[in-house]
């Protein structure tokens, strides 16, 4: 068999990465097996070490890849909201979002969230990269609350960094309880009463 | 061999139910095999089968065995907190928890939120009995918010039981972050963030 050019090579591990996210979200890590893995970019299962030294070094990538193309998405959104409240184009964001999910029939929640449930304690190279990637994630939750607190369309009376805190664990929470309940309700409604609501500066 | 008694026979059953709490909190339900089950209370692998169906039998009843006790301890701490502020006394409560996952090295976090990340797509029989287990628990935080709410101490704005979801999905959000970054202070910050100024009632 002739050697696969450098160019192949990479085709096929970014091929790798992209299906990684949907079976890691749909399945979790320890229900994926390598040899799914490998077909689903259509190479022999033991070509895959070819790839990544292990299951776990490719779990790790698998994260990496997911969290910087999602919130290049993420952000892309953010800047094309045609608002200029920086809380409500926040709100949109995770709107879509939830649709994106409704889509998928429900059956992936936020692979970050997944997998931090499942392997946080079992794989210290995936804990460091899912640490590292919620926090990527948090970052721009703070940022663009602490825009709305400057516009004074969110309070201030609690940092922005705790403020987003709650948000993302309230998000995530939530689209455990989509994942049980089978329903995007969870979702909005939690989202509904922390944006119209619990972020809303207090009346004075 | 002697057949075992009927007494004989619900002791182990309540033993592997107990070790299975312990095994799916640590490792989850695809990493957990019937043989480290059937070994936690000494018994050999084939007998597992004398007690439950299935693996995905006990794992649901393993869900319905936690929430049941958890929910009997949670109520009596409760009903014990020296507080007339319910709120408090939910908040008091929710810390006597974190304390708990301190002790167990943070290694374990709630059942419920790591086997619904896991296994809602996979099992029906799991995802039912996590749906009617996450609901019970969220009625205890609803029923402790209605009666901040009526003795002023959280806000009204918002009824109880929205209020009681966004609590739970932060509190679960938060426990996946506390293993991810091996460490409580994610639990404890918006534990503080939501009693202390997100649900009281709003300054007039």
């Amino acid at each position: 068999m002739a050697r696969r050019s450098n160019a192949d090579m990479e085709k096929t591990k970014q091929l790798l990465l992209e299906e990684g996210v949907l079976l890691l979200q749909e399945s979790g890590y320890n229900a994926t097996g390598i040899q799914e893995i490998a077909a689903s970019a259509s190479i022999p299962k033991g070509s895959f070490y070819n790839y990544f030294a292990s299951k776990e070094d490719f779990a790790a990538e698998v994260i990496r890849y997911y969290a910087s193309t999602s919130l290049a998405t993420w952000r892309k959104a953010l800047g094309e909201a045609k608002t200029e409240d920086a809380a409500q184009a926040l709100y949109a964001s995770f709107l879509t979002a939830v649709e994106k999910y409704r889509c998928l029939e429900l059956k992936k929640g936020c692979l970050l969230g997944t997998l931090a449930a499942e392997i946080s304690e079992a794989s210290d190279v995936c804990r460091v990269a899912l640490q590292e990637s919620i926090e990527a994630f948090q970052a721009v939750v703070t940022e663009y609350l602490s825009l709305g607190q400057a516009s004074h369309t969110v309070r201030n009376d609690v940092e922005a960094k705790a403020l987003a805190a709650v948000v993302w664990d309230a998000w995530q929470g939530s689209l455990l309880r989509m994942k049980v309940s089978k329903s995007v309700d969870p979702v909005q409604q939690d989202l509904k009463i922390l944006f119209d609501v619990l972020l809303r500066p207090q009346t004075k």
